[in-house]
């Protein structure tokens, strides 16, 4: 098909008259689909079900230390859990603490923890008179969410295919000590699906911060969430780096198993230094007696250890390789070598990353919408909703069943061509 | 038996020759016994045991809007655990947020989100020159923690049978704009179990704050832990009350199914204004997508509904209550006339609050510790750990097996009697 931006206006007239034509059609299929958030499916919920019966009334809850998991205690995990989230993390158990149901929340407490006493003997940042955190766009809008309710300042870094723009963010941590953190999504980040390059991990364990409290917030929510067994990213374990770099306490590492298990009821962890770990219990131990330990043996029990999950995650990708592949496919064959759009290609995690022509964004999302099919807001994936450019939109595939997700793709590509040609049309 | 305080010294010193050497026998048992902590004991947790059958793989997770509880979602908690926990509570389900495993973990959330981000438009309590709480005392360390944890100074209050000192309460609360909060076990408290009575809730309910942002933090922990079912402690309602009293967004409550299910896996719930709901879950949303949506399903799904919460708490009761008879009529037969010492003899809750003399509790529970009955430390229901009389022991009767806790409690009142002796031949 001839490129849009080589069409003459009568062209772009002509085409978009059939474009809106076809548009008044899914107007009235009154379709209610939603690819907003990176939801798993219901067979994804449905290959852990039989978790639901590991434990039973006939079942000892004792975990291998002899701690009953029904009984106050254990502020930092049953050992069991800390050795599988361990080997799923590549982190010594020694290194973890077990938190409850989610890793979101962990993050928003490391922060809120950071603001009110402070990291390792530093003055608390709501001491500060600016905190500021870097932020790789397009990003996670729940992790923007946390630094931009704490009042921490947001610089945008830009993603490329190996991870962030590092020579930007070795300056901004060496040269500014209000930089206090960096929302990293290493590997199948959201929404690209990028993995950082070997060379980038090494980068970052080798930054020579202004502040002495500076951590990376290294959100590993898809270390395991492969879509092809035989074409996997493999990621460089940035503790190990971190330590070897002579930075040990420069790495906060989150994980969870919410797309592994169920998204509501699954358990969340942390991995860092024992320092770190030291000055975050000295917190924890006032906040609660402990996390939900029936579960975390709930968890251990039904995987019994990582191969059990790997095999378990295979079954995801089962499920969710077609929807992605369906995706890719609708976009390849509606928008192919019109110069109107690019996607990413991701080999895991839970989204695909598209950018339009720049200030097209917003008009496609919400032209989406208007025919009954929900997409993440366009600027989600940026700091403050402000995507400069109005161009990145994120695609979660993995919720609808596959015959509506093919519908709702083939619209968010009429929706993409529609807007696109009004906009060259206006130029 | 005979009065320490009328014995002359010479029959104090025979007198305490005797009990030390009871004492070396005690000694040679080698015992390991645990009066420390509010634990509930095996037994109970086998009553709950079925909870563990109610989910399981053949079962729709499905709750009774439709919602799937293993997926994402649902900020504030399904629609029948709200009526459960309304229930429990006395609330209606619209003044309801369930949260994760544990309320302590509320209340500190609700004390940090007061100080980086204030309450209902108020100056954030970090950005302010001095923060207080009352604290009636003796009470709960866990409370005190948090308060400390966050550099709260805090004013302890006295407590009587019908609650803390009123006048005095009213006084600081109306003087003293720096009063943000107050600490509250209001029914069968923690550690005398003691109930407000009506006046004392009515007259909380019309306190005229200095401080817009005053709240009370009103932990309802022991709200259905009766330990006689024909004889109960019955609480106002503190939402009501303030309702009517034209302090409507006065109070938040706290409670949790910690002590009815298992400690580590039960739901917390917190009930209050719409208002003050409102205010919380603008922070909440950035917190979490969700708590453990199953979990809050299994808890309605075993129970049913309050009359099955509360024919559960019957087997609770009917469990602890030899324990706590036990350790009754051990410190009646032997401290009984002695002038010693005081004890509460509560109607429900977990705990016996001691009084010894002035200048005693310390040694006390050292000695015991020596002979291998672990005490809550003493000092522990005071803020700063400081109990100026040094008097206050909590006893927590319900974790040891009823014949071990014969021989605790015997012990117990064999260090109270060697140490008071001690003391009365020093004057």
């Amino acid at each position: 098909m001839k490129s849009y931006k080589e069409m003459s206006k009568e062209e772009l007239k002509a085409e978009l008259e059939g474009l809106n034509a076809e548009y008044q059609k899914y107007l009235a299929m009154n379709l209610t689909l939603d690819m907003s958030r990176g939801k798993p499916c219901k067979e994804q919920l449905d290959i852990s079900m039989e978790m639901m019966d590991v434990l039973n009334s006939k079942v000892d809850l004792r975990c291998e230390d002899g701690t009953d998991c029904r009984n106050y205690g254990c502020l930092d995990g049953i050992p069991e859990a800390k050795q599988l989230l361990g080997d799923m993390m590549e982190n010594h158990p020694d290194n973890i603490i077990i938190y409850g149901n989610s890793s979101l929340n962990v993050m928003y407490d490391t922060v809120a923890r950071a603001m009110t006493h402070g990291i390792m003997g530093n003055t608390p940042w709501c001491k500060l008179d600016k905190v500021k955190f870097l932020c790789p766009v397009p990003g996670y809008d729940r992790h923007f969410a946390i630094t931009e309710y704490f009042g921490i300042e947001m610089i945008p870094v830009p993603m490329s295919p190996s991870g962030p723009d590092m020579d930007m963010v070795e300056k901004l941590v060496s040269d500014d000590a209000a930089v206090k953190g960096i929302w990293c999504v290493p590997k199948y980040s959201n929404p690209q699906g990028y993995s950082y390059s070997d060379e980038t991990v090494r980068r970052f364990a080798r930054l020579k911060p202004a502040a002495k409290d500076f951590r990376i917030f290294w959100d590993n929510a898809y270390g395991i969430h492969h879509l092809y067994e035989d074409d996997q990213d493999y990621l460089v374990e940035i503790l190990d780096e971190c330590k070897k770099a002579g930075n040990p306490d420069m790495v906060y590492k989150f994980a969870s198993t919410s797309k592994i298990t169920f998204p509501g009821s699954g358990i969340a962890a942390l991995a860092t230094s024992l320092n770190n770990l030291e000055d975050i219990k000295k917190q924890l131990k006032n906040q609660t007696i402990g996390h939900d330990k029936v579960n975390q043996l709930r968890h251990v029990r039904f995987f019994k250890d990582i191969n059990g999950m790997k095999a378990h995650m295979k079954k995801h990708a089962d499920i969710i390789r077609p929807k992605f592949e369906m995706v890719e496919k609708v976009l390849d064959d509606g928008l192919g070598g019109l110069e109107i759009g690019s996607w990413t290609k991701p080999k895991g995690g839970y989204f695909i990353s598209f950018d339009s022509l720049e200030g097209c964004a917003k008009a496609i999302v919400m032209k989406a919408k208007k025919a009954g099919v929900v997409m993440t807001g366009a600027g989600a994936t940026w700091p403050y909703h402000n995507d400069p450019a109005d161009s990145n939109i994120r695609i979660a595939p993995t919720l609808p069943p596959v015959e509506d997700l093919k519908r709702a793709a083939e619209l968010f590509v009429l929706c993409v061509k529609i807007v696109s040609a009004e906009k060259l049309l206006e130029e």
